[in-house]
């Protein structure tokens, strides 16, 4: 018997960053963690004790994993459909459920659902041959080719100015089985993520929406709140992450990250149902932390209050570079800016690979995206005057 | 190899609720952890992988413990001076080191340490027979008479009201081989505590001196920054601090606790040279949590900023009632306040023993002490009104 009765344990599938982020305020809510890990050092198998080792795609793993667990839960959306069934199958608590993850593992199906509902897109469509790619982009290129199922940060996503360079994507994707989606390349001025958490027994939180940077389909740099967005588009973002978490039965996390165009509208880009790379300001800028409020919700413990600390917050990622050992320049970083939140992954560096995030809080953006940005390119590297 | 090569290892010995909250900031700095636990599911032992079983009087356990540790800290001050000699003598670091630490392992040698250094102290004397804590009352009852070692928590201290109560404590003390110090029992008005951590390299940084509140020689409460103290009176207690951090070579966190009299005076009461309970609102309510701190000073890593976040923060210890099982009141506590930052440290509830603590960041301290306290008071199985 645990020494703290009536505490759950809540088991992740995955244990990289998001789960080794989660350890802390699992600690402090006095939950217990497992972890299906794929290799003994994983990032967050460094951090946590109960740690089964296994891929999700192994049923018997997964459910040996599961057991004991009160609720699982996820810090990625690569878990086979044939895996969510045998859990939900042998009675475990999946959350969020195989139906709401399924919006988040293939884009198609989100698509349909989000334009059904009425949700603002992009145009799209799901393509099978140049001819059905050419008819869609319908002279408007460049046009944006995605595969449903499989990406992430910046995988599965090619911006292709003819059709003859839609023949090899299209060809790449059928030879995996995978769908094709096309959609037009949206000349938005800014990218938004809006995230709220929502609990099985319907309670919901939104947190300040944000404006995020990516380069080369990797997040770089988030700001919160978003600078200049007026409450009215912001009320606006969040009422869609609202309206997309009742409407999909979502539970935990779901960031939405949304296109901001010259014209005010906002459009749904990607979804995701887990603490997101978006949210990682919260850790320090918010009263809950994504990483906090996931663990609440999929519990259906009363979620804890989004607000933020800090008039703002920035968050600049540290990418892999060209140097395998991090503690030198983070010997440096600390030295330069004692008011740096650093996180580091334990991750082994690969270059262009998220190995570690700071975060600056303050009122004054430039200052803030100075030394994050100087930080985080420190850590990389390069050195920003 | 890790794959992070360069990053640390700090070994701490110790793992109760000190070393638990220890984890959150390690992960973070992507510093791993060690500890040395005398049980396999004890409060920190449950959160982090890499625990040795053993008493740090030990020696053998100790030095296994230790192998690999790039630095050894504690979380508590009661490891037998040969252990401490036994792992300086391998070559360990140790820190903060057997000579620092002393003085906040024997009362004694600390009185005798402050007060020839000037700093201010009750009056105070070694006594070893009722004549002289007659002698060194005069007539002025009652005295306080404290173990020199091994008291925590308000055990090791008596509050004797005449010559008569003080035998017992002395015959009792002796027979434990075990020094007793008599001193003057303060009129204070208040408790303060006073932190400041310190690196290797001499580096330091103050924390904002907080307002504790003891019962039963267990902290309940902790106002942060001390509400209506003066700038000056502020400074002198972080002065105090800071000058003993570099009197008696501390490095990692000092706690000094101090006595607030009505004539402006601040007597130093105790010393701590770790994290300590004076301590936690930091986790939320600075840049830079004691914890994290404590892990930066002992790597003699830059250390972070210790201003605060947030005009007021008060934290509660939640102390263990009747009732074992805490999670129907934490249900209740976590949906009756969402701004509210809940700790449970995973341990055994047994009547009034530290089982977790509570804390809230505002501006309004009579709203933040309401919240607090309700609560602390519901954990326990009282209702405050």
């Amino acid at each position: 018997m645990p020494l703290a009765p009536g505490f759950p344990t809540v088991g992740i599938v995955g244990a990289g960053q998001l789960a080794r982020m989660s350890a802390a305020p699992a600690a402090a809510l006095g939950v217990r963690l497992r972890l299906l890990a794929s290799v003994a050092d994983e990032s967050a198998a460094q951090v946590v004790p109960d740690v089964v080792l296994g891929s999700p795609s192994d049923v018997e793993a997964l459910l040996r994993f599961a057991e004991g667990c009160d609720v699982v839960t996820f810090e990625h959306e690569h878990v086979p459909p044939a895996s969510l069934r045998a859990l939900v199958d042998a009675g475990v608590a999946v959350r969020p459920g195989p139906e709401a993850l399924l919006h988040a593992q293939d884009k198609a199906v989100m698509r349909e659902r989000l334009s059904a509902a009425g949700l603002p897109c992009p145009r799209w469509a799901v393509v099978t041959s140049t001819a059905e790619v050419e008819a869609f982009a319908d002279g408007a290129w460049p046009v944006v080719l995605k595969a449903a199922r499989g990406g992430y940060d910046g995988r599965g996503v090619w911006v292709v100015g003819a059709v003859e360079e839609a023949g090899p994507v299209l060809a790449g994707l059928a030879e995996q089985g995978v769908a094709c989606l096309a959609e037009e390349r949206v000349d938005f001025t800014r990218e938004l993520s809006a995230q709220v958490a929502r609990s099985p027994s319907g309670q919901a939180a939104a947190y300040p929406v944000v404006q995020t940077v990516q380069r080369g389909g990797i997040c770089r740099e988030v700001v919160a709140p978003a600078p200049g967005l007026s409450e009215d588009a912001a009320v606006a973002a969040q009422d869609i992450a609202l309206r997309i978490a009742g409407l999909l039965g979502v539970v935990g996390m779901l960031a939405v990250e949304l296109f901001e165009t010259a014209d005010g509208r906002v459009l749904v880009n990607e979804l995701a149902m887990r603490p997101h790379n978006s949210g990682h300001w919260t850790i320090e800028g918010a009263v809950t932390s994504q990483f906090e409020q996931h663990l609440r919700a999929v519990l259906d413990l009363p979620l804890g209050s989004p607000a933020r600390l800090a008039p703002l917050a920035v968050m600049c990622n540290v990418l892999g570079g060209d140097h395998p050992d991090m503690y030198e320049p983070y010997r440096h970083v600390l030295a330069r800016d004692p008011g740096l939140h650093v996180h580091m992954y334990g991750k082994e560096v690969r270059a262009g690979r998220k190995v570690g995030h700071v975060t600056a809080l303050g009122a004054d953006l430039d200052d803030l995206l100075d030394r994050t940005r100087h930080a985080s390119a420190y850590f990389m590297g390069e050195v920003l005057e």
